[in-house]
């Protein structure tokens, strides 16, 4: 087996929650060595967990990285962060815009330091505009981005997205983000400072609701589970005798396969269903036929036959159903731990597949500056009594 | 200014749809050189959107690309391909599995070809694992993740997020996927298979979805617009007199900045709201003190007073809100093109930001084939006479 492509690669992990963790885990499960430092009480995921017993979403985005403690607030911590940054390759955050440059270690400081280092900041708005200050969570980045406006019923009121998309997006691009300046300092030397903000990153999925948009010159009413300009059907989540499932013909001849599955060729030869277009015309008159037709079955039965007739459909997978998918398992995209208070957890994989790279396999998080003596000594040449001297006055 | 961080390098873009597409011009963007291949029928979404007149998800998604057509299905076709790609560094693709081989180009002839190629496969569910041949469309796939399951209201059916997260999240990992197989290229001068599944990359969504599966020890309801594990209020998108806002109190000292923006001070000595824990026990009355403060004030009202506090709160944007949205123009995030047959149109520009390099002005696409003679004529020194009789025997 080959190498890790990002081996060799030193990344300081200031994320918190979601949005930088989540980089910061992609960066592990390529390779890079990843030190994720955390304020001496912890970064605010592994508080809350520790708090109300949570701990799960820490542990997805946490393992494979070294872990130790520094204090911002603290000069000496300052001064930490300084000797690390002419160790590594990369620094990632997600403070609001502004934190770093307040403790005095912003892009401008610490790039002073070591010109060759990648300094790459995700927020909700970005580091300047007018709404750059702007407090940001995975929903207040739904909400500004259109995305809490595009989802629910027609005549009900707006809805969240279930997932932390914002989170995720803004984490994945931000590790593109650096990736990319890791490919030019690879042929270049250069460093660099990298601004990615949550709400870019999220208006990219408007693609279907702003092709409507732009269809109807206005902005178009809630459209539930059916297409964004109602321009396709069937395109639904259907109910079955047991469940639910996603159906959705895009072409014409999808349509056909799914008369076929049916079993009601007398559809073909009526005009109303003859393309997409009169069939969105007949919206209710075409769900109904397709809704007869699952709910007499079971969401497995519906799934099967569609799978034969290559009718475009899925089941809609409880998470369980998705811990337990088998698919994943095999895949080993999911994978399980035995966490010793939390039990078995299943963690998932690195989505970036090299056919001859194998990830690391997934881990748990280390405990809170569980690798300060080996980190700081091996970084900074700090005895274990200096460290624990920092941990006495409080800048670790 | 210095150059784009991907110049010199050449992406073969075969991508359809959006979750090609989307990683074609997230490339395009950081300055590599893009050539998307077509069908002489145009790809998908180019042909759907000229039937429809719909439009801009091609246009979103295509800027500074150079267009070419090739026919993957005639023997000539494949055989120009093959030539193409001595001359690339990435070929990317989002057909089902076993598409490109099925014409004699997939991964393994392509790279015995080009061993330095960097072919890079975005699928639904992947290469390989027992659900890698099931068809998958944003919908599907989002009903197959948890996604459409932790979207809605307890009680209701299940329901789908409105944006294409799943297109976006796949397309966004393959290019995560290619540009660390550069780096590791300019590093060692080895190619590589990349194989990414949306599934894969949307998973890492469910994060606080699947805090409160293992919290519950079971698939949790449905929660609305409230936190997944019903752990945190208020955190809820409130009606306001003209609109909604999201607001969201992470720690207590949230509530409190909430409780003097709203000019409430006797709460904060009333023990239901005294932490999260009680405030979620007591969830209808505190979204009730919070719904009466909203619908008192305007939108623009709640939030500039929440601003003020410090409150994290966002007003629930509108597409148009959001194609105006003063921050989103001022960061160059959206940009205005003028569409001969559209009209005015906002393109989002990349989330990659360096801060020493401008990325490329949004461009409206090619048309298909615009880039025929030039590209063939230097890539693979044919002569315009040459690429004629291709177009007329429908190779390209």
């Amino acid at each position: 087996m080959n190498e890790q492509p990002l081996e060799g690669v030193t990344v300081l992990d200031l994320g918190q929650i979601y949005n930088g963790p989540y980089c910061g885990y992609l960066l592990a499960m390529s390779g890079a060595r990843v030190i994720k430092i955390e304020s001496p009480r912890g970064e605010t995921l592994r508080g809350a967990d520790l708090k109300s017993g949570e701990g799960y979403p820490f542990c997805m985005l946490n393992g494979n990285k070294e872990a130790i403690t520094l204090n911002l607030k603290s000069k000496q911590g300052q001064d930490l962060l300084k000797g690390l940054v002419t160790k590594a390759d990369v620094l990632l955050e997600n403070y609001a815009p502004g934190t770093m440059s307040k403790y005095g270690v912003g892009s401008d400081e610490l790039t002073k330091i070591n010109p060759k280092l990648i300094y790459a900041a995700a927020t909700g708005f970005g580091q300047q505009g007018p709404h750059a200050d702007y407090r940001a969570m995975d929903v207040t980045v739904q909400a500004m981005s259109g995305v809490v406006a595009i989802t629910g019923h027609e005549g009900e009121p707006p809805l969240k997205s279930g997932p932390a998309l914002c989170d995720i997006l803004g984490g994945v691009h931000l590790y593109s983000a650096i990736v990319t300046a890791l490919f030019r300092a690879a042929r270049t030397g250069k460093g660099a400072v990298l601004d990615v903000a949550m709400q870019d990153s999220v208006i990219p999925t408007l693609c279907s609701a702003l092709g409507a948009y732009y269809r109807f010159g206005e902005d178009p009413p809630r459209t539930g589970n059916h297409h964004q300009a109602r321009a396709i059907a069937p395109y639904n989540i259907y109910p079955t005798g047991d469940g639910h499932v996603a159906i959705i013909c895009i072409r014409d001849g999808h349509w056909r396969k799914l008369v076929h599955a049916m079993g009601r060729l007398e559809l073909l030869s009526d005009e109303r269903f003859k393309d997409s277009r009169t069939r969105s015309t007949h919206m209710e008159i075409t769900d109904g036929i397709v809704t007869d037709w699952t709910t007499s079955l079971t969401t497995q039965e519906v799934f099967e036959i569609c799978q034969k007739h290559e009718v475009i459909c899925a089941p809609v997978q409880s998470l369980s159903d998705v811990l337990n998918d088998p698919h994943l398992i095999a895949r080993g995209a999911l994978q399980q731990l035995h966490h010793p208070a939390l039990g078995d957890l299943m963690i998932p994989s690195t989505p970036l597949r090299f056919s001859d790279v194998k990830p690391p396999e997934a881990a748990l998080p280390r405990s809170l500056g569980e690798d300060n003596n080996s980190v700081y000594g091996e970084l900074l040449d700090l005895k274990p009594e200096e460290v624990s001297e920092l941990r006495e006055s409080e800048a670790i």
